[in-house]
């Protein structure tokens, strides 16, 4: 009964006493009856309400003191169920699917209640049957973490993962990732890779692939298409375009950005239309010139974490920038205001991290547009001291373009040519 | 000629030769004919150009090496014309216009080339005498300051004023403010003043008043009509909606975001339609509650500006919230990913902070949509860190709400139960 996890008191009893236990089948009888998978609480949860998972895949909590009744009708739900093998068609197209993890990797865990990366690029694939009669996929797991706890050393080990199959037969490359840092992932790939000769496709969804309202399956359906289909070379994340089941966009990897915490439509390319858009089984192009600059492979697998990046406001504390100078940053990208400002009670700091000899970026914290430095005093203040203008670069793609740049450079002056070039699309 | 600034070498010598300086008319003969005024370069500007502003009040860079002929054809021009004074109609309601600066109380300096904020609040409703024909505005300055250079001391100045108009008979009150940091100080305005019995409206414009595509004036005449025919109370930042010149939006002041750093429909209400639109002389109301939660004025002007906001991303430093700790920061608003989440990376340092007794909220750098931390494994862990997830409020304005809670109480409790109160339609 350990699993009961935060049911307290008479509730905990309660439950007990009707020997049911979380992750089982349910019915109970209370102004209305309702039968779904007795769900766990959490310590920070009210203490008067049990909760179901409804068929419908969502929650309800119903209040204890009004429940009449309650019957167990069914044993704790199993995650493993037999796999079933899909058999491949070896004369449609190559496809690799990655696995990194996310909510398309995952299922409802009905003994903790929460989504958990739990399956295997194999199971995913085989969740998806769809994808066997358009492609022939090659089935791999990188790790198994939701994005947010990917690091830069998670980006590397991808980034070599595909640099080891530049060559081989497959068309192009999906890699199933979490949501939540999809964009710094896509944008690292899209700088270290330059010049990749496949496409790559990162594919997330927001809701977990054994809902009814998943994401998963067309996401995944659309990048199997959309590799199978493009002569475009690049980095480009896969996600729904609004909230209806036709379209999906696929966003390039250096101008995207999670602007939503919830919608299946989250992602948006700023300033712009994604680069293409799958509908049905057309795609639409929208992108002008080619994802990398130059068409040679020219992988710089190599990055240094020590960039921060930071939103300047009313009332930021110029300490903070001296705090940065001791930990010996290399760089900081700001998130100034506007055109790419910030207040003049920053300047001596700045002045103080350029004497330390740390690469200074401006981006705009409005996210849309381009910083321009030299239509007021405090942009060309900020220029004269040798603050470089990112253009209308993103905020996080220039925070990881950064970390990109210098780790594979310690001249100034090649550090700055590098943030200033346009390797892939990012300007 | 010292104001010749920026022009080197032999364009500066071939400027002299010619008499002309800075800010006088010239004609310039090259493969066209070009009018305008001399502008100056700066230092970070190339070396092989003479720069006019057009008519149009564009700038054109002329190549030096191109240029056939140049004639003076007029004197600098001076920024001090003499202001026409405004026969105010007594009958009309009353509107208190306060000036704080920004680009819509600016004009191009032509000795400098930039746009200083120049204009005094008279000069202002001079400069839009349409204004007097539906309200009787005294104009006040309180300072003249780009909003970039607007610190929370500023903000409290702002408040004070206010404080001490509100039982006067003027129906309302115009702040003009750079647009910079507009959305921070209707956020602490919002707060701040809870309750206000009149409206307030910041009104900001993206190009100078003396421009031909200057939206400083239907903004101005926008916010005149709101304030005379509307009912409602509140803080509202008023700028175009769109890019014609025919609506323009009163955005709630707390769930306003500029986002573009260039368009003139740079602000948006995040996640929903603006309360007000001002269209032609018709106000369009999308507002269905009331904008402050209690109806009785209780002003509570203080802050403390030991607060921080974190934007999380992968390769973060823990090191840095250490850094706060030293600072004796007393709060720290995380931008999480997604939902809101932070790596597990974070989590040591994070239950430091806690123990140190400050003061954790999280939002998302989705912007957009709210934060739900009971879904994944990464909330959950955070929840039993006792960070406070702040639903749907936006970043910045959660930063503004914890400076004024932290302001106001020394009670963790307090601060906790402050920072969930919807107070000014911040949720």
């Amino acid at each position: 009964m350990s699993e009961l996890k935060g049911y307290k008191g008479k509730i905990r009893d309660f439950l007990i006493t009707n020997k049911v236990d979380v992750g089982d089948l349910v019915k109970i009888t209370s102004e209305l009856t309702y039968s779904g998978i007795l769900m766990p609480r959490y310590e920070s949860g009210d203490e008067s309400h049990i909760v179901l998972k409804l068929k419908s895949g969502y929650n309800i909590g119903i209040e204890f003191e009004k429940i009449e009744k309650l019957e167990k009708t069914g044993e704790r739900q199993s995650n493993n169920e037999n796999s079933q093998t899909i058999e491949k068609n070896e004369e449609l197209p190559k496809i690799l699917l990655l696995s990194t993890g996310g909510t398309i990797a995952s299922k409802v865990d009905y003994r903790t209640g929460a989504v958990t990366p739990a399956l295997s690029a194999a199971e995913l694939y085989e969740a998806v049957p769809e994808i066997a009669k358009i492609a022939n996929v090659d089935a791999e797991v990188l790790f198994s973490e939701y994005s947010e706890n990917l690091q830069p050393e998670h980006w590397l080990e991808i980034a070599k993962k595909l640099d080891s199959i530049v060559d081989s037969d497959y068309v192009g490359v999906i890699i199933a990732h979490g949501t939540d840092t999809m964009h710094y992932s896509s944008a690292f790939l899209s700088f270290a890779l330059s010049g990749f000769k496949k496409p790559i496709t990162l594919v997330g969804s927001q809701r977990s692939s054994d809902r009814p309202s998943s994401d998963a399956a067309l996401n995944l359906i659309s990048a199997t298409k959309f590799l199978v289909n493009t002569k475009s070379k690049g980095v480009f994340v896969v996600m729904h375009q609004n909230e209806s089941d036709d379209a999906v966009a696929c966003h390039l990897g250096t101008r995207v950005r999670k602007n939503h915490t919830s919608k299946r439509s989250a992602f948006q390319t700023v300033g712009s239309e994604p680069a293409f858009v799958v509908y049905e089984d057309k795609i639409l192009e929208n992108m002008k010139n080619s994802f990398f600059s130059e068409n040679e492979y020219n992988p710089r697998i190599n990055l240094d974490t020590k960039v921060a990046l930071i939103k300047y406001h009313p009332g930021f504390n110029p300490e903070i920038i001296e705090s940065l100078i001791k930990l010996e940053y290399r760089g900081i990208i700001f998130e100034g205001t506007g055109l790419g400002h910030v207040g003049r009670t920053m300047y001596a700091s700045i002045k103080k991290a350029k004497e330390n000899g740390i690469f200074l970026g401006m981006t705009s914290q409005c996210i849309d547009g381009r910083v321009s430095m030299t239509v007021y005093e405090s942009g060309r203040d900020l220029l004269d001291m040798e603050i470089i203008p990112l253009e209308n670069m993103i905020p996080e793609v220039a925070l990881v373009k950064a970390m990109w740049v210098l780790g594979n450079s310690n001249s100034d002056d090649e550090i700055k040519n590098m943030m200033l070039e346009n390797y892939s699309s990012e300007f």
